[in-house]
């Protein structure tokens, strides 16, 4: 039994950290302390502020973006020991995490990044994949810890390739489900039944993620649940971006659907689900997906 | 059992004419004639000119395009009986296929446009999905023949519409292949084992057919067998981008995948694989996925 | 003195009539057919219906686009003589252009297509440019029409090359000024003083017509003066982008261009002046230029 | 007379340290030693090394990017006195110079930004425009030395909007260049004349520095004289896009053709003139202009 600390209690946080209790002693924090103290009473946590988490071998963050985790680590990184793994799985900023990681390793903290996919449905069943850049032996060493949050750990590379690879993947979310929206919208207004199409493409080349499960289940239902804001998937398509113009490759058409979630969260909101992007493209062609 | 004369044997005309001729009398026909007799000896069928598909009770054309089926269908049309059915297979242009089926209406002879996916495995199996546009009762009188060819026979709307979805589905599969082969470069460039990031993508949101199947069957072995060609794609996209125009929605990113599909095919030619577009976006990059 | 009819008395249409009543004899017709009675009045010409255009040796169209002068020609084509020349200054359609010259030529009508470009200001002073595409020796034979219209007639090819000219010209306007409005928007939220950065780009290698002339008139002025309504160049870059698309060349940026100025439309309205188009990129960034 | 050093004796560097010399004190450096010493004879200033630039008052750079800028500052900075003042003619990096401006500070060396346009022409002239950033009253005490360089000189704003503008006009040229040469193309695939299409646009709204002076003096003669190479010119769109993604704009225009331009720098290389991009869009489409 290992004695963790788990910041960020979200939509994703709550689960995991309620699943890492089921084998570990589990101390959490979120900055509406409420949230921490609901946890503990329903989850056999404990609620604690920052620097009540001094003593956990190993931290666990999971919040928006790399700015709030950046903002834990300036005021948490004086109360912990020498010798602390620090888990990063936000969707965050590979480049921003690559310094984070050295500057944590000055106070003899390593830390891994180590995004998960699979939504809130893996978060509660313990189905993530989590994809982990870092030090391997690091890896192995917490897989009794990481093994309670996700189904699948793959080491993608050295620190920071966790969050490259987040990066990339929610950025082919994007493109796919933009894609999938610009296509769907021209059958319909082609005057071809758009459920139909939908089962030939998804029994054909076209098919996607988005196109087998975000489509029918968020879209041509109207539902558009807000379980994953737009506001985030527009912030990863970014993330996506910097990578490219960081690697050097080119990247037309990942530029232009990072571009088009920018003008979909302008035009809709960051809080609006993922897939309501594919709002503007009914309202620009006057035609609606159902 | 039907008479049914079949034009088109190519890569996927010929497994499609032979599970046919399992069940009904199979007339077979090929520009280049060899091709047919070959095929009259390995499976029972019969191979003629065009004007020996006379007696046939269904025409089924699989050709290239449809510029190959308007020139059929003008040297044919006087030999064939009124009442008879006409049911496309090539993956076409809609709004050509519509002024043919008025044109062949006039001759009392129905056209359905029936594109198929599912590959020349699929066809060799009988796996093929089948969308097809035209009047529902004719399809239904056809399901005995349309049954040997297709496991799926998905009725989309009236003629065109077919090809529509087919166009569609072609640009999508062309939009999430591009993107994919941008990511994967990305991580390539960026030190991330690209073989590790396809198998987090292909657990997560971001996967698709292309990063399922053909990425690591056609990309990662480097063998880009070419059973689709690259040119072939290129047109479908361009069928789908007539499609966006004729339909006045709004498709900025399917238009900027059709045309780098026609920049990979000016650059690498019509007759390598279409998953080897992914290698304009490695010589732009200076880097090999593998 | 030659007897010429003019159709279309819109902003560019009625000055343009008006210059030549000076040298000719002018019957003129509008749909509104009192905008028809006032210029007769004020400008000397002599208003008509369709079939009062019988007599004309020349006629000359000047409509919104190639739809309304085909249902003007279907109207008008059987009162007119052999021999009739017809100048369409209409920004039109190439393809359907020479569709057009084809039928009218069978009753002995030559058509030319001839749009202008210089605006209302040079609709007035006769300062125009006109795009000629069509036989040479009919524009030489109607310069001293041709003349009281445009300081400089341009022979640019065939029947379609004027309307294709034209089409590209208006496109590369489009282009132009979608640029500059992100430079500009990009800039100001840099915190750059906008108009000192336009007057050095207006010295250097970015400039053009759009940020020489329009920005710092229409848009840093707040005016927006409709004088060409957004819808029409919307109209024109899909003009412009169905060219390309017949040519086979490759276009990205201008593609890309076509469909930003189509969803400005959408948003902003067809009425708006075609520089409102900016007022998008603003709302995107929250910044506007001034 | 002040003691100028000028260090960068490129194709624009040498006229301008030449013109300077007509009225300062004016020690030049330049990596190949040899370029600095045929100057001092030719121009009457003294070639030297990095060191022996101690007791200038003015410091100009003018350098291919500011990682050369960055790398003379590491070396030279101990050598200037307190008071010294750098002017950075260089087209550079907005947000590295802010960096830069900080640094040199700290030993009271204030740091402009005041990159030029105009080309060799306008260097040898001394007709360049030069957009400037940095404190007004440094701007001002410079102006005999300034005025030396450049016939206009806009005061654009803080540290880091001089490149800003620069990057940005680069940009729009690389923009304008570009979409004239896919509307040249598709022109000429279309049966124009396009050098008559040319003076039309050129007379009309669609026209730019590009049409009006770069495609008639170094695209249709097919010189393409490398006075400014392709890959400089995918730079400075590289910087104008990062400048997009620092102001938080939205820029999908300027994002495609920066990666255009990177492709055609990739394709063609970094050496040849910045107008042999439309050479990519020639032979993508099969036809030269001319």
């Amino acid at each position: 039994m290992t004695t963790v600390g788990f910041i960020g209690l979200g939509a994703m946080g709550r689960p995991m950290a309620a699943n890492l209790a089921a084998e570990h002693e589990v101390y959490v924090h979120n900055r509406t302390a409420s949230v921490a103290t609901e946890h503990a009473a329903a989850h056999g946590t404990t609620a604690v502020d920052l620097a009540g988490l001094a003593p956990v071998e190993v931290v666990i963050t999971c919040l928006p973006t790399t700015a709030e985790v950046l903002e834990v680590a300036d005021e948490l990184v004086d109360h912990l020991a020498d010798g602390t793994r620090w888990v990063d799985c936000t969707s965050g900023d590979p480049a921003a995490s690559v310094a984070l990681a050295d500057r944590l390793a000055e106070d003899g903290i390593t830390y891994l990044d180590a995004p998960v996919s699979g939504g809130t449905d893996g978060a509660r069943q313990g189905t993530l994949t989590m994809m982990v850049g870092g030090p391997a032996e690091v890896i192995e060493e917490l897989d009794h810890v990481l093994d309670r949050l996700a189904e699948r750990i793959v080491h993608v590379g050295d620190v920071g390739a966790g969050h490259a690879v987040k990066a990339v993947n929610n950025t082919l979310l994007a493109a796919n489900l933009w894609a999938v929206g610009e296509g769907l919208v021209t059958l319909a207004r082609s005057g071809v039944d758009v459920g139909r199409a939908l089962q030939v493409v998804n029994h054909s080349s076209g098919r996607s993620f988005a196109s087998e499960v975000l489509v029918p289940q968020r879209v041509l239902t109207r539902e558009f649940p807000a379980t994953f804001g737009l506001g985030l998937l527009a912030k990863d398509t970014r993330l996506g971006r910097d990578l490219v113009s960081a690697s050097g490759a080119r990247a037309p058409v990942l530029r232009l659907v990072t571009e088009l979630f920018q003008v979909a969260a302008d035009e809709l909101g960051d809080d609006v689900d993922h897939t309501a992007a594919l709002r503007l493209i009914e309202r620009w062609a006057d035609t609606e997906l159902s």
